[in-house]
């Protein structure tokens, strides 16, 4: 589906079968049903047939989707076929609790880098990367850009880490900081905050 | 606004406002203007004076906003005026960090509980908190269900942790659980998935 915008709903959605169909081929499953997908990834029936549908290479409706055709697919659309890397900027509990953790289970992704600025953290190593100085950002990434950084800076540090990262070429940024954040146009920025999600959750308990 | 709905993008923008409203109170800021959280809360000018102007009882346009006033008429729609407590289920990495990392700036969370099964972790205490076994859960947090449990079980764990959690009465779920998870009808459930925020990133990034 070149040049068809596509939501971010439907995105959200490609991604849960992404990964349940990396699963089944794990497993060795060669064909699935919209149901399978269905059922695991917990989206009806008939949304999963309309998002397969859309795009119409990818199977015969009736006997099922090829395991390794629709990933393939899937993954062009989501950019997964060569993943890009991840780095994380600030080595404070978030960011090593996200390198500990790890990336199994998500599309092809691996942390490749962690970066800090206070010398007492620099050098150590953190599910086998060794946390590296933020002025080597540049050296280590390079000017690509083609990477997704994550930032787990404390309050405050923000900014100035997105405007160091948008000066080396990033065009990506998922910011666990809970501040506004303001990048160029071509940097893409999403958050995860804590925070706002507990005031939807409170708001939603006395609703 | 008693008995009027209130979209998700609303309350986003009002938890920002609580937040900004709080720290303002905090440095002893006794007024502010639409103009002022526009510019700390990186939301148009335009939206904040709709969103303000909406709740009628908010303040005067033009002579700005009493802080407190302001902030007590958000709380009460975010019910956070007395906000609920936080437990974690899943002392793990991401479980831990988030315990470290504590909740201030927020909307005066606290986290008051946190329960794991493995005998090797129950006991210890993670920033004040002492993990305790699962199965002492109801005793713990008792059945009245007013307070949110963030999930940050291993993979494959988290609908028994969520049927649990119901049973026990839990009416606000917060997943970091990468699979999909039922819900009875009155328990809200949101999920953060660092894996679907990457692919949505990685699908931006080539768009």
């Amino acid at each position: 589906m070149p040049g068809k915008k596509v939501s971010e709903k439907t995105i959200r959605r490609l991604s849960h079968y992404a990964r349940c169909l990396r699963k089944a081929g794990a497993d060795g499953t060669g064909v699935v049903t919209s149901k399978y997908l269905s059922e695991r990834c917990g989206i009806s029936s008939a949304a999963v047939r309309k998002d397969l549908a859309a795009f119409g290479e990818f199977g015969k409706q009736g006997s099922g989707y090829e395991v390794s055709d629709l990933l393939e697919n899937i993954d062009r659309i989501l950019g997964t076929c060569e993943p890009p890397q991840v780095i994380v900027i600030g080595a404070g509990n978030i960011g090593s609790a996200l390198l500990e953790s790890g990336l199994e289970g998500t599309g092809g992704y691996s942390y490749s880098a962690i970066f800090d600025k206070n010398p007492e953290i620099i050098g150590r190593t953190i599910a086998g990367v060794t946390v590296q100085p933020v002025d080597k950002l540049g050296e280590v990434v390079g000017e690509q850009g083609n990477y997704i950084a994550i930032l787990t800076v404390p309050p405050g540090e923000g900014q100035r880490a997105v405007n160091g990262l948008v000066s080396m070429g990033c065009r990506a940024i998922l910011s666990f900081v809970l501040e506004p954040l303001d990048v160029p146009d071509g940097v893409v920025l999403r958050y995860v905050e804590l925070s706002t999600e507990l005031d939807l959750l409170s708001h939603s308990m006395r609703s």
